[in-house]
């Protein structure tokens, strides 16, 4: 069960993070710990050859990683990322992208989680791989 | 000095990397081994009071260290990066962002680059840091 | 089916790595892919209360790394660590520690692992997490 | 002006973390924000033809840090670190090893910094290069 529900967090990404809904971000699904975010394809944000940047794709792993959050600890707006790496595996090309958060903790202040990113039409070759880290703010965190 | 100049590269990013222009981010100055990339601060892209995302601060330091290779090396379009770290130290909100990006290790397969990250107007407090591996293409590079 | 057995890893190990042997880093398993490490408790490897310094806890990812790349593709001597990243999650205190690496990737030039580290007698509880790529040698790697 | 003397931080490790002794990891200097260690070097710890393996350098450079931290804020045991990335740049032979650490950023509950390695008898080729972030104790530091 998930402490924060898809609508909700939609409701505060629309309110607080406006930019996702320009760049093609979406929720995909949201659980206790896991969350997965959808990079609808536009080849506006692409090079040539349909080619979709890296930046997109960490932008991508940070809001995935956001929702398993939230589907952990209800809306924490306070969660800062603290430092994220990705490594780029193969080229992410001409199609939706998808990035899979899980937690693989949640202290009192910090969190981490890992993200698979994919072809939406391909979910068994990874494109890339992050692993990122999120301060919790102060007030009383399970 | 330079072995790609500033018009070289910005034809270079006109013709491959459209989205850069669309995103706000420009081409500070490029030289042997360093590259300084600006995002023009838009708050289309921002989140409430200015906060600028993550993944704009990661797509501005891969700009900067493409800039770093390119003054180094010549323009090489099948560099790619292979992983980023980036650390984020202090929110960066409601200016411009430069990224300065210096190459530590240029070998035969692969190049190494620290990024700093400030405020336009205040160069002395990073806001963010970030360490990048890219692999180069085969064909010979000193 | 794994490209290099367990004996001839360790006939490896003893002739190149021999310190692995005196800081009790051991060979577990290895298949095509997987490799895992144990980290043999030794008290006089550790800070007072029996914590294990991530140092160690490094020098084992490296290793069980290594058993995964050579599992799959032979003993390639000359692969060399580029880059690793360890987030310590819980302190490692008092005992035996496994790590278990998977290969994420191998490709012509560079391969990525992550790796997950645990108490010997609690497998189910992280302690640490990592990710790492290693830069092949030329001669033609499938 | 350093916050902890040599001298104290000297007894600190001796109490607290005794291997450092024998794996020949020493103080250098410390000053407010800074540390420099010393991995003195023996070829019981190395591979053949002298390399010094990976786990030594991450153990280093983590001393550094901890030297730097000292430095700025006195000794606090309980400072852990969250996460290192390391990127080997060189291969390490022959010689002692010097770890510099600086720190970049002290806040209230994330410190970070960048180390760099290089040969004790040629300071200015880096062997490795690594940026770590520690989580810092909730009693009031500035």
């Amino acid at each position: 069960m998930s402490r924060a529900t898809r609508g909700e967090i939609e409701e505060f990404f629309a309110a607080e993070l406006p930019f996702l809904e320009s760049f093609g971000l979406r929720i995909e699904s949201v659980d206790d710990g896991t969350g997965v975010a959808r990079f609808v394809y536009d080849e506006r944000w692409t090079r040539p050859y349909g080619v979709i940047n890296g930046g997109t794709l960490m932008a991508l792993a940070d809001v995935a990683t956001y929702l398993a959050l939230f589907g952990r600890l209800g809306i924490v707006p306070l969660a800062v990322t603290n430092e994220m790496k990705m490594n780029f595996l193969r080229p992410a090309i001409g199609g939706d992208v998808i990035a899979a958060a899980e937690l693989l903790k949640v202290g009192r202040r910090i969190a981490y989680a890992t993200v698979d990113l994919f072809m939406a039409d391909d979910p068994d070759r990874l494109i890339a791989h992050a692993t990122t880290s999120y301060v919790l703010p102060d007030e009383g965190i399970g």
